[in-house]
């Protein structure tokens, strides 16, 4: 299994680390972490990551591709040929094509999403039409070929759903429990719906700028 | 804020970026990424991150001292006088110290923990008493200033609660809406009791090497 897993400048790497974490009990799973070029990329905190390969040494053909979100760093991605281009390529070959959060936006900037239910971060969701697919609100989705997860911690749930779609139920079990997957958020604050009206308007005015 | 995140060869980087992503959102904190030097640090998935700070250049008296866990390489810190003397001196002059998952051991044999209640892992949290502390089964555990999660996916649970603690609910509230952490677990299975036994056997044996 070949796992394909992008990077860029300002990502959120909490997207990737749902996955990528949920993942590591994959069975036989290889991973190769990408972007433009190998070496140092930073994201949307005081950590930087490392990618293991750039676009020129990556597997032509991976089992999974995956893009994770971000904010400004993600927005400047739809109009970037060289990554969508790559990810076109990539997106063409692979068995599985997947995001978290508005990396879902990416994979549509790709054209990879036409046709294809999806969903993204509820900030962004309704962009999704822009590029043809068909905006879904919930955690996951998965039509077809395409999963995508929600907003950030939304990468877990993703995570564990596709790889039990994948490799059955037991395997994603025993990755729950490893990870003590067991949530309990302090309040109830998470979706739009479920925040005060204060909460929504001040996280909206922070968001507005990044994604205008 | 001086917000101070201790990172090493094999960790978690899922009990490192609950909190990181969470806090992202702290009014004025600044963050140091620190190893004992700076660099690249590997982890337990294919993704390596970036120390910004090594044991020289760290700050003496953090606001938030943090330790996440892991397997293999978190027990080997648990004997390592370097890593352990540098988090006892950051540790005694820290306003906070907390952690993540089996971090709270690394924080017990740095002596940081004698006479606190804490949490950790589910499977290594009964090892707090060999560190004076009393071991709690909760999701995050805040005993005067100390503050423990437990395992690995607890950090966005303890990252939000400390945050609420400090800061006030409502910068909490905007974090969690920011993050979309309204989590829904395919399926029941993140703890020893919610899990099967079968899951439960698989995963303890899984562990059991690491931890020998």
């Amino acid at each position: 299994m070949k796992i394909q897993m992008f990077i860029y400048p300002g990502m959120t790497t909490l997207d990737l680390m749902g996955p990528l974490q949920t993942w590591q009990m994959w069975p036989n799973a290889e991973f190769q972490i990408v972007a433009e070029t190998s070496g140092v990329v930073t994201t949307d905190t005081a950590l930087s990551v490392v990618a293991t390969h750039g676009f020129d040494d990556a597997w032509d053909t991976p089992d999974i591709l995956f893009v994770p979100g971000g904010t400004e760093g993600t927005m400047a991605l739809l109009s970037d040929k060289k990554v969508l281009g790559f990810l076109a390529r990539r997106g063409e070959n692979a068995t599985w094509v997947t995001s978290v959060c508005s990396g879902a936006l990416v994979l549509g900037a790709a054209g990879l999403l036409e046709g294809y239910k999806a969903t993204s971060h509820w900030y962004v969701r309704d962009m999704l039409t822009s590029f043809g697919a068909t905006p879904v609100a919930d955690r996951w989705v998965i039509d077809r070929n395409r999963a995508s997860g929600g907003g950030v911690t939304a990468g877990i749930d993703f995570g564990l759903a596709i790889m039990a779609h994948i490799c059955g139920e037991e395997v994603a079990r025993q990755a729950q429990l490893a990870m003590e997957y067991s949530p309990r958020p302090p309040f109830q604050s998470g979706t739009p719906e479920e925040a005060s009206p204060e909460t929504l308007k001040a996280v909206k005015e922070r968001f507005a700028a990044a994604v205008a």
